[in-house]
């Protein structure tokens, strides 16, 4: 039975990390709300009081029986399955603890255009964003970002090859969702992203190699992968770039 | 050889999430820069550019050669370790879930003084923090807080039992970090929170009964304990309750 991701269906937003490791293993997967059934098929399944472990959110992960919400939750459970993990029990919880860290990264992104309230529109919030984003750009971009870099250079499962990984010598899901996350950075805040990819080598190289994997390049180049866009966590506004 | 748990020594903030489940379980462990090297010996560590696998922030836990950061990731480790997660793959997939959901919520509770950035005072972000608390009392507090009564709710674990476990019939960390969460949002926004409490009687149920657990009951009283203050995650700014 494929597996059923679900997820808004007009923005890359937290689902494409789960869509990446699905796409990189060629998992069967069906993305339930850009299919027929749309938002209103994955609201039913959230909002059903007979599921006794609702997802606070979406994305979720339907595998069967299970259901699995929190992004970094579905990509430790799918991390072994779609073999996007090394062996060891240290190795694994080491590409998670990258995830969650990528995560809260994701969050401040999010938080960039909604400094007040999710619920409100940007252009509510705005004064409020442009400060938050000057933070942001000097601060907390740059130690993100270096974190990043000194994990990758840190990793001796790099030797000399062209195209590091985060951990070991293969491809796992935290490489995915850093590749994912600068893609999105390079997106929102391409002039501040630009200065700090200057300084971080590795991170740039990673961005560069992943989506040469066959299966990605085919995957970035369909119509599945969705663009991002202004609804989205990563939000082009030129005003909080610079 | 004692775990070593490395985290701010003047509010419990993140770090009292591990602290609590090594206290239950009644761990061996080290609070590092609570001790004579104080939080230099923590940043020494964690700067150490010998580090192969650096945590970004803390808390982290040491254990022999293992180093953990993300405070879900540590407890990830801990559970199975400490016998605070039920023993089937998805009985601990799950208490992880609702351990990452309540991160979120600690991350909004952070952002509440912090709306801005981080790295300012609270008192450079007020009008922000006003609006953004506004938000956060009408609508991120109670949906929250709804998940996790529906949780205790749909958990057929609970039978007719006075307090009321988050998931299965045994104590997990999933509800030391709930006890944890409702404690400092007592303490931080006690308006609007014994508001929310009225309607989500499980919960409170939950609160009310976790420290009466004979570990907990001891640690709870002794000076191990931190209480909250205007350092950490729950502050107390009456401004912001209502």
């Amino acid at each position: 039975m494929p597996y059923q991701l679900h997820y808004w269906p007009g923005i890359p937003g937290r689902g494409e990390f789960v869509r990446l490791a699905l796409e990189a293993a060629g998992a069967d997967y069906v993305d339930v709300a850009r299919g027929e059934g749309g938002v209103a098929a994955m609201q039913r399944f959230m909002t059903d009081p007979a599921l006794a472990r609702p997802p606070f959110a979406c994305p979720f992960l339907v595998d069967g029986k299970r259901v699995i919400g929190q992004t970094a939750a579905i990509l430790l459970y799918l991390g072994p399955r779609l073999q996007l993990v090394p062996a060891s029990e240290a190795d694994r919880l080491w590409v998670h603890q990258i995830q969650l860290t990528l995560a809260d990264l994701v969050t401040e992104v999010h938080d960039l255009h909604h400094p007040i309230g999710s619920g409100l529109y940007y252009e509510d919030q705005k004064p409020e964003a442009l400060r938050r984003a000057g933070d942001f750009r000097a601060n907390r971009l740059p130690k993100f970002l270096n974190w990043c870099e000194a994990v990758l250079a840190r990793n001796r499962g790099n030797g000399e090859r062209e195209v590091p990984r985060m951990v070991g010598g293969r491809l796992t899901y935290a490489d995915l969702s850093l590749f994912q996350v600068v893609d999105g950075l390079l997106y929102a805040l391409p002039k501040a992203m630009k200065r700090v990819l200057r300084k971080t080598p590795l991170v740039a190289a990673l961005h560069a190699g992943v989506p040469r994997q066959r299966r990605l390049a085919a995957y970035l180049a369909s119509e599945r992968r969705l663009p991002f866009n202004e609804q989205g966590i990563f939000r082009r506004y030129p005003e909080l770039d610079g």
